[in-house]
């Protein structure tokens, strides 16, 4: 068991949400110029700038931490704590005018997440997971619901593109499994899990400041959340992951993707 | 062209928009009691309670008009009028605690589109469509985006699971055309072409009380709305439709999806 994460780092965390909220609101909606990155996921100006004033905050209380970042870099990754920034998940959503766009922000200590939030400003969720705390939405506490069978559980993924050759099989095979799928819905959907308003999201394409501050969201709230093969997350998982709310169904769901 | 809808049919259609939105907020991320339809589509008390109370108030102000609703049957439907409505657009969203659900209000004379409202209530946003009147959102004026190039295009749909068939090789030669697809949004995502956030809706399986509704709000907005073969959407189309913000790039798309 991890040591509960202080208090005083968990106030750092939502000052960083706040910062980054008052800047991606006033982007939103507001026919920012886009700009298109060689992958083609579109990206704004609010990421650039919400992204730069978390990381002077960042600097300016804990100079020595560490953090990871899409637009500026990374910055002393081997310090005991390193912070990970994503100011706008789901981009699409945000530049398309849809609220669901949500901003995480993490902190990890020696490699392992310690805190998260995953917050949707332009709907007012935020939830708050860390280690030794119960995760809430809102101010009151998230539990995830219990759901232990394939057969009765709602599944959630961004969307079918981000599974290619077997993983893509793998995924059809869960989602012919599982009462039904709901599609595009970012770092929200893990939100749902630790609500326990649904029970599974499978993705296969997460990047490190993503995944770092949903763990302990869905975890905080009774879920399970691990890469596909079972292992914990660290800053060295790769992208595929699954969170369930109910741990019975979480070991249903990884035998289920291996085949 | 069709005459100008006249503005005591907009005020009505109004108040039994403002009328769902109070019934299905009070069972919104309420844990509602939630039965399954024959076809697995989630549907909760909220939806009914919330037809039931515009039908009674369409009966009250209009008691010639036909009524189409999914709950309770059809009335009338040789009126010279008809309503539409759908309290929950969006049903998964609305079980998963997802503010994108939307209530869908329509009116058709002599089997025409003549107004529809997109409410989106959990999240605040309403479009009003209207014959002879500029679509608005949130009471402003919205417009439709110019893009006439299937490369330049977002595209959105529900889910990869409303195409079989030769259907779904032609929204795949589609999609393959655009510059991006984003998932999961419902009727909102018709609301999204109608302010110029997103360029093209292409689905397969509406109901009647669906695109009744949002055939309006795109047109007046500047948009191009039809079915799969270029033909104006009447209550006897089927639900396959196209919603575009550029004429040029409807007949595109009309074209891609031929084959």
């Amino acid at each position: 068991m991890t040591e509960a994460c202080p208090v005083d780092l968990i106030d750092a965390a939502v000052v960083l949400a706040d910062i980054s909220a008052a800047i991606t609101l006033k982007w939103f909606r507001a026919d920012p110029e886009v700009a298109l990155k060689a992958d083609s996921t579109p990206v704004s100006a609010a990421d650039r700038e919400a992204e730069r004033a978390m990381r002077d905050e960042i600097t300016r209380r804990f100079p020595a931490h560490g953090i990871l970042g899409e637009e500026f870099g990374d910055e002393r990754t081997d310090a005991e704590y390193v912070w990970a920034l994503d100011p706008i998940d789901g981009t699409k959503s945000f530049v398309t005018g849809r609220p669901l766009f949500g901003t995480l922000v993490a902190l990890a200590r020696a490699g392992r997440p310690l805190l998260g939030i995953v917050d949707l400003p332009a709907i007012g969720d935020r939830w708050i997971g860390a280690a030794g705390h119960r995760t809430t939405l809102r101010g009151k506490a998230a539990r995830t619901r219990r759901c232990a069978g394939l057969d009765g559980a709602l599944l959630s993924a961004t969307s079918p593109g981000m599974f290619s050759g077997p993983d893509r099989s793998a995924f059809e095979r869960l989602q012919a499994a599982v009462l039904y799928t709901v599609w595009g819905s970012d770092c929200f959907a893990y939100g749902q899990v630790a609500s326990g308003w649904l029970d599974l999201v499978v993705e296969a394409s997460l990047d490190t400041h993503d995944f770092m501050a949903i763990a302990p969201v869905v975890t905080g709230a009774g879920g399970v959340m691990t890469d596909w093969e079972g292992r914990p997350l660290t800053l060295e998982s790769g992208g595929r992951v699954v969170a369930s709310g109910d741990a019975a169904l979480h070991r249903k769901v990884l035998a289920a993707l291996a085949g």
